[in-house]
């Protein structure tokens, strides 16, 4: 049996950095979804085995805490492990650390998994027994993972429609694309003096190519933003960010 | 003294792909650039040897000819040589075979070198003389290089406006981002029913942060169409795609 904690490493090479050579958060999203599916492929619970059943994993939360963005040439560390599983849900941690062994950030997901016709839950332990072997409270986890984040007030929302590289193999937006749309809500201001300190995330519903969304912000304390995403007046996902 | 080609493989991971399971033309090109990047640095002219003299290399035209997509858990290799330099351009090719060692498409490409300050061209020759003893016509080249892109009409732009996520460490729209905003100006039927065979891109301006572009796209044959990307009338850059 493979250890329970997956180690991966990723090098930031410069044209992955935004404008002030910080790695973008959305990428730390791809890297968290990354080490996630090789962690599960390892350990015989991911995407080609899911995928033979017709079934895949899907995002439901997630929250990242930053202390300290990786910049080019820096090399992230990116440690994740199963923390829970139940029959609708499993839970997944995440540590970052520098090429100095030093802790820069945490992250913790929540996922379902999904038929892909029927778009309906499966039951994982039923889908993968093994699953649950994996399960272990491994690292000191010091952030909150709780995301309860309030329906955004906000009468001028911009409109967007879904578009091709939106859309991932899943056949529906990928997840770190609504961090991105997220992250193009804000101001040069903003962005050029603050970092993301603290971002949430709850996708509840999927669109997919052609859908015409909403997005809607809110600045509900100093540096503190909620953002919902919806189609139609449903919520598509809602995010809460605090920047520092 | 290294090699003249440099070659390097990328795994393309489920994550990366598009609804059809293909590599999206887009991470090809960050292929493109992430390899040209590798090879130059390598060889003592890349980036951070750039950025000492406040210099940084800019892409000017591209070229890409993909016969066969690369697909999940493929992987790409790609090959890298320059195959001319001059005072103010250096050319450079593209070779992309797949992990059986077949040769699924090229790519070539024309790039300047800037002062970051002033962005103006530097003379190439004169900031690194070693450039030369790279240059080499390595490999049977069979693609049509030459990229003349003529003007678009039409009268019914597309708007935009440059956001965070465009932006890239060089502080303007990234190259790769254009492609993106390219792609996404297809209906869904054409992306589903058939693939790029050749995309052609020439870049002519630079675009920052709020910049309101517009996005126009001609039909010009069946499956050949030509998109450009003006600010306030001036062409940002223009591209010639063909579909099979």
């Amino acid at each position: 049996m493979l250890p329970k904690i997956g180690i991966y490493k990723f090098d930031i090479e410069s044209y992955l950095c935004d404008f002030k050579g910080n790695v973008r958060l959305s990428l730390i999203g791809d890297y968290i979804l990354h080490a996630a599916t090789l962690h599960a492929q390892e350990r015989g619970f991911g995407y080609e085995e899911m995928i033979k059943d017709n079934c895949t994993w899907v995002l439901s939360r997630m929250v990242i805490e930053i202390f300290e963005y990786p910049q080019t040439n820096d090399t992230l560390v990116v440690e994740t492990w199963v923390e829970n599983v139940s029959r609708f849900f499993t839970q997944r941690c995440f540590r970052f650390l520098n090429q100095n062994q030093k802790i820069i950030g945490y992250a913790h997901t929540i996922w379902a998994a999904i038929n892909i016709n029927t778009r309906k839950p499966i039951d994982i332990l039923a889908w993968s027994p093994e699953i649950s072997s994996y399960v272990g409270d491994i690292q000191n986890f010091p952030i909150e993972k709780n995301c309860k984040i309030p329906q955004v007030h906000n009468d001028n929302p911009v409109f967007y429609i879904v578009k091709y590289s939106d859309i991932d193999i899943n056949k529906h937006t990928n997840s770190v694309r609504y961090m991105e749309h997220n992250m193009d809500m804000f101001d040069f201001s903003i962005l050029n003096e603050k970092n993301i300190r603290r971002f949430e995330i709850m996708y509840s519903m999927e669109s997919n190519f052609g859908d015409k969304l909403s997005f809607y912000k809110q600045e509900i304390n100093p540096n503190e933003f909620l953002i919902e995403i919806k189609k139609e007046d449903v919520s598509i996902c809602r995010s809460k960010i605090i920047w520092e």
